[in-house]
């Protein structure tokens, strides 16, 4: 029995083409769809965390690029009193640098929704050098749409097969018959495939095996309670909803048998950087002698980032905090503090699982064999 | 320059007489009070945590011992169309077995609203032991009450001035120039007086020392930003709010150098139970290298618990969790685990700090110590 888990990401064809996003922040009391069409649309809805999860921000980046094009080259676009005539237009654009300064234009407008999570900068870095490579030889504007199109596309498609290859690594870390601690949601809401952390856990379900989750709500944007347990609710995966505070009591009752997070950044150390409230979950595993397993795939690590503590950190408004329910339930004036990530320092994890491998023990000399095979560091180095 | 807390628990003279409440679920938007008649409403006002924190509990209950008393006594009872004669009823009653059976029930009734906090059964057996001695020496109704209205007196002024040794006790460990953290609220709103683990911050600063705190939010019923916060930034001290998950990422920046929780019930080895979440805090401040600090009268102790394992744990409704903001943020039907307290053990304790002087490394040997000279084990053990 295969899982069916919901799609957070698609690419509507045109032109004008637009990206249909899952509106995460609606859940889980309505399903609500969104239609993004120009690359400031993208950005507001990686900014107000619509779209998130590191992955699946990448797959909406990728897209992101193909509508900051179409705008640009006029692609589909209709002008008053003008028969649609961007696909023609866009033939004609032969202008080699003002394409590139388009190109790069756009990613970078997309690179400054969100600092943290390094899909990102990963998806654009991709489309703009698979872009840039093609102008150089020669392409014009309805090529360099129709290529990056492509690599989107492949982008988009991949995501999904390494979420399912994670899924079946980390399959064997999975306890028959007893359940595993999440936090925040890094299932297939957080990418454009079956999830990372939660993808071992729907793998083992497929084979058969008894799972069961317990999610930390994660405060403040309440992933875990709105997220995670909306979309195992909907697989059918067994989930009991605590608070961030009671995971050290649930693991002192011994009600879970290992910890399952995602990440946000990887860095060369294999420092894990990951919503906030995470490494107090690694710190608590620790502690009471449970793995904890970080499964993300290579386009998550970070080798031009020596280690966490370089990784930056998004601070959010003081509001999600002192009013994150409509609310206000803190005194007016009161000061707040809060960090969107923390970092996890590697001795503390147990392994990496990506779709190359599974990384024990992450320490410098393993991020970097992990790497070479996957051959990530062809990447330029900043 | 001292410190000015507010008053969370008052009785306000008769007949009848009323225990007067801050209602600590309209703060930190109303200063909202309320005036309880009734041992039921008493109850429902320390159920549903108008009234909470275990010392303050202790005082409210002995305060609610004199509300049954005078309800069963008529004493001052105004019936339709008679005049207020209740003192005169109270006098006549001579009935000892009678009397014996009202106490009785009205204290089983109070010790029925919550069972963890070992304060409320404390303060409900001292006045009961008080009672039925005086009865044993032959009192009526009026002096029965009488002697029990001196007794609560008794029980919360002795409230205060423990705060206030424990807020002197505590000091020295309250660092200068640097930040604590603290978990939930044990300050002036949990006591009668000027609070356990805020009290040596309140000393702190009546004592010149630059002072500052990070307070928990403490889901799910917020506690740390609705009562904590509060508090403090009435009292004038510098305090940053922080959700739960964000503790750790606080220790390992250094913002903090020193933790100091309350606790609701310290059992015979030391082993600290209060508010869900506090476990974590300590298992990280170890982690971290930060002394961990409990602030408890040893009214809070419970020698006939020889250790965590065996202290009664709430639980509390689900909807806390799943719709803890007057809005559903979990999808509907899912599973919640939601214990309103866990157990952090002795060995993670740096120091409790009490009335009668500072357990350091607290075990079964050094507790035992603690009461002796307190002279607490004259209590019965059941």
């Amino acid at each position: 029995m295969n899982i069916a888990t919901p799609t957070t990401v698609a690419w509507v064809g045109g032109p004008p083409g637009r990206v249909r996003l899952l509106d995460q922040t609606r859940l889980p009391l309505e399903t609500h769809h969104i239609e993004v069409d120009t690359v400031q649309g993208m950005v507001d809805a990686i900014r107000r965390l619509a779209v998130r999860g590191a992955p699946a921000i990448g797959v909406a980046a990728a897209w992101g690029v193909l509508l900051g094009l179409q705008h640009g080259l006029q692609y589909g676009v209709e002008r008053a009193g003008v028969e649609r005539d961007g696909v023609e237009r866009a033939g004609v654009e032969r202008d080699g640098a003002r394409l590139a300064e388009l190109l790069r234009t756009t990613c970078a407008d997309l690179a400054a929704a969100r600092p943290t999570a390094i899909n990102l900068f990963w998806a654009l870095e991709r489309m703009q050098n698979h872009g840039l490579a093609r102008l150089a030889a020669g392409a014009d504007g309805r090529q360099l749409f129709d290529a990056l199109l492509q690599e989107a596309q492949t982008i988009h498609d991949e995501d999904v097969r390494q979420c399912r290859r994670m899924g079946e690594l980390g399959e064997p870390f999975v306890p028959d018959g007893a359940a595993i601690l999440t936090h925040c949601n890094a299932g297939a809401l957080a990418t454009g495939g079956m999830g990372t952390a939660l993808a071992p856990i729907y793998v083992a379900k497929e084979r058969g095996k008894n799972v069961a989750v317990y999610a930390d709500e994660t405060r403040p944007l309440l992933q875990g309670a709105r997220l995670t347990a909306w979309e195992l609710q909907q697989a059918g995966v067994a989930v009991t909803l605590i608070t961030d505070g009671m995971a050290a009591r649930v693991m002192s009752e011994g009600l879970v048998r290992a910890v399952f997070v995602g990440s946000d950044r990887v860095a060369a150390n294999g420092d894990v950087c990951n919503k906030i409230g995470t490494l107090g979950v690694a710190v608590l595993a620790r502690h009471f002698g449970l793995p904890f397993y970080v499964v993300a795939p290579t386009s998550t690590f970070d080798p031009r980032v020596p280690n966490g503590a370089r990784i930056p950190i998004e601070e959010r408004p003081a509001e999600e905090v002192s009013e994150g329910f409509g609310r206000r339930t803190a005194p007016r004036g009161v000061a707040v503090y809060n960090p969107a990530f923390d970092v996890t320092p590697a001795e503390l994890v147990t392994a990496i699982i990506t779709e190359v491998g599974v990384l024990e023990r992450p320490d410098r000399v393993g991020v970097d064999r992990l790497l070479r095979e996957r051959g990530h560091l062809a990447l330029p180095v900043a």
